[in-house]
Parts: structure tokens; C-alpha cells; sequence
């Protein structure tokens, strides 16, 4: 326990604690398909994101272990859900990469600034950091949009996967939910009540659905 | 060609785009490693290495640029036997991988220096920060020195290991120095003359043999 920082609530640990293994996870995931890109300038622009990943990743580990809490420990809860979205998600391509970069960052951005309002001012300010867009976002959406541009079928193939994506890491979510009393806590704090919830994954899909239609993949 | 900056030399965008091409390997072979970290303590350590790997990168990338010349066109002559060394030194355990990444970090760091002596103020600056210890050859050390102290067979090993690195990373040197008047110019410019280069060698492999022996495979 630190002396300078005050406590901090087990929903609190819990959410910091996802995101920090998500990043490490995020982590692997880019680092791996950085080796599958087709020109070395695609290797670098993965490997970038990759490494903005652990940056975050830092800042995280950094502010839990002044509220004397060791991220290895926030995290552990956490690893078989990641870990089980990653392995039911594993790209085959380069470009089911790139939409998986993108999908995922934006889709956990939006989730974190769901719950934002709920955490007090320095966790919160923590937390928007931690998903600031790295830039990249933009590379990947050049990049999609210059493939399906006059390959309808790659499209429609992209299409199934964004929403395959969307479905796996909703899962997942849920099950982390059920299990973690503080994180349901929060979230229900953040909503008004457990209904709130269903209403909070409704609009993560409605906006999940607006972002792949202007990706051209709606 | 930029306006700002002077055109710099094809010595020097060798030098520069051989480290460039290195820190991008390191970074996959590093976030590689990680994955088979056995805690999640060292999976983040080495994640956190592949990571500064990338930051400078990014610093050699925005330097050329600067210059005028495009980074992956200053790596394209090095893929070759960079990639060479990597397959011929693939870890086969985690003990390996931080062995590997403190012995070919550090050889990288002492083959600039000697050759910083030669470039441009700046560019010496940028080298410098760019070979800058990242903090994590002291976690190699911890690692290997708790490994092998009672393990004489895993020592022996261990150091074998590291007798084949040195070897593989001088043979590609040699090889690209061989290859690139630019470089070898740079190098003969540096150490004297060309029996300079045979000296330099030397050196490398004295240092390389004094850091085994503190680490307890000498």
C-alpha cells in the first residue's frame, strides 16, 4: 500500500487492470502481424503501434503501483478471457490485421470513455490518455479503403470478419462482467442500473456499425 | 532532398540504415520472446525492450528523412543478412532470447561507438541516444545470473550460446562491410587503415568476452 495515494476501488483496479493486459495482449497481437506485412513500411507502421501499446501500457503499471497495486496482479483476473478472444480471433491476412487493429482499438476506446464518467478526475484523465488514437487508425483505414475499393468480394469477406470481431469481443466483455462484482458495479454506476447495460452494449454496436460503414465496410 | 539539411554521405546513410534495420529486428525478435516470457513480469519486460526498439527507430527514420532519404530505402541493402543472423540464432528458451538480446545490444552499442568518432556531430548525438542502455540489460543480468547459479550444465550452455552469437554477428558484419564501399570507407576512416578493420574486430570480441565473464559465462 502506498502512503502518498489514496486506495483505490477493487471496479477501479479491475478496469485498469483489463485495459493494461489488453494492451500487452494488443501488444503480441501487432508485433506478430507486423511480420506478415507486405512492404517493410507496413512492418514499421505495425511494430509503431505495437510499441505506442506498451507505452500506454506503462503509464497504466506506473499509476497502479502508487495505489500500491502490482499490474501483474491487476491483470491475472483477466488473461483467460483476453487470451480467448485472441485465439478466436487470429487473423489470416494482412488486411484481416489491419481490420482487427482497428476494430478493436476503437471498439475498447469507446467502452473505456462509457465508464470514464465514473472514475474520479486523475483516472479518468489515465484513461483517455491510455486510448488516445496513436495515429495509426488512419494508416489502417488507407489501407483497407485502397483494397476493397474494386474487390467486392474482399469487401463483403472484411465485412463478416469486422462483425465476427464485434460479436467475439462482446463476449467475452460479458462473461468479464459476470464475473467481476466491482467491474459491474462501475458499469451500473456509470449507467443508472443493471438494465443500463444491455442499453451500454447496444450503443458500443450501434457505433461499432457507423465506423465500418465509413471504413466501406457496412 | 530536403532544403534544410545537408545532403549526409552514403557511408553514413549505411550506418544509419543498417541500425535502423537492426532495432526493427530486434523489435520482432524481441516481442517474439516475449510471448514465451514464463511470467508475466518478464513478458512485459521484453515487451517494453521491443518497444524502445521502435521509439529509435522512429528517431533514425525522422533523421534520414530529413536528409531526403527514406528509411526503408537506407534498410533495403541490410535485409539480407540481418535476417540471416536472426534465423541462424533463433532462441530455442527464454534463457536464450535474454541471453541473445543482451549480447547483440550491446556489441551493436560498442561497434557505433567506435564508430562515432567519425560522423558529424549530430549525427554522433543521434547514434548515441539511439544505442542509449534502455535499462533492461540489467534485467537480463538478474535473470541469467539467478538461472545459472546453480545450474553448471545450463552455464556451460549458456555461454556456448553466446560464443555462437559473436561468431554469426561478425561473419554478417563482415559480409556487409564487404559488400558496402560506403561503410568500409566509414570504418577505414575510423580505425586508420584497412588493417584498422581486423584491430576493430578485436576490440569488439575482447569486449564481448569481458561482459560474458560479469555475467558469469566467461
Amino acid at each position: 500500500m502506498s502512503d502518498a495515494q489514496p486506495e483505490i476501488a477493487t471496479g477501479v483496479v479491475d478496469l485498469l487492470g483489463v485495459l493494461a493486459y489488453g494492451e500487452l495482449s494488443a501488444f503480441d497481437r501487432l508485433a506478430e502481424d507486423a511480420r506478415s506485412a507486405p512492404t517493410l513500411q507496413g512492418h514499421a507502421a505495425l511494430a509503431s503501434m505495437a510499441a505506442a501499446e506498451i507505452g500506454h501500457y506503462g503509464l497504466l503499471e506506473r499509476y497502479l503501483a502508487e495505489h500500491g497495486v502490482a499490474v501483474t496482479d491487476a491483470m491475472r483476473p483477466f488473461l483467460g478471457h483476453v487470451d480467448a478472444f485472441q485465439s478466436s480471433t487470429a487473423p489470416r491476412s494482412w488486411l484481416e490485421s489491419l481490420v482487427k487493429a482497428y476494430v478493436v482499438d476503437n471498439l475498447a476506446a469507446d467502452l473505456y470513455r462509457e465508464l470514464a464518467e465514473v472514475l474520479d478526475e486523475r483516472t479518468r484523465d489515465l484513461v483517455v490518455t491510455v486510448l488516445a488514437d496513436t495515429g495509426y487508425s488512419e494508416f489502417a483505414q488507407q489501407e483497407v479503403a485502397a483494397a476493397i475499393e474494386s474487390d467486392a468480394p474482399l469487401r463483403d469477406r472484411l465485412a463478416l470478419w469486422s462483425r465476427r470481431l464485434l460479436g467475439e469481443a462482446l463476449t467475452q466483455a460479458q462473461y468479464i462482467v459476470a464475473e467481476r462484482d466491482g467491474l459491474a458495479e462501475l458499469i451500473v454506476a456509470g449507467s443508472g442500473d443493471l438494465s443500463g447495460i444491455a442499453a451500454l452494449l447496444r450503443r458500443l454496436q450501434q457505433r461499432h456499425t457507423k465506423r465500418m460503414k465509413s471504413l466501406g465496410l457496412g
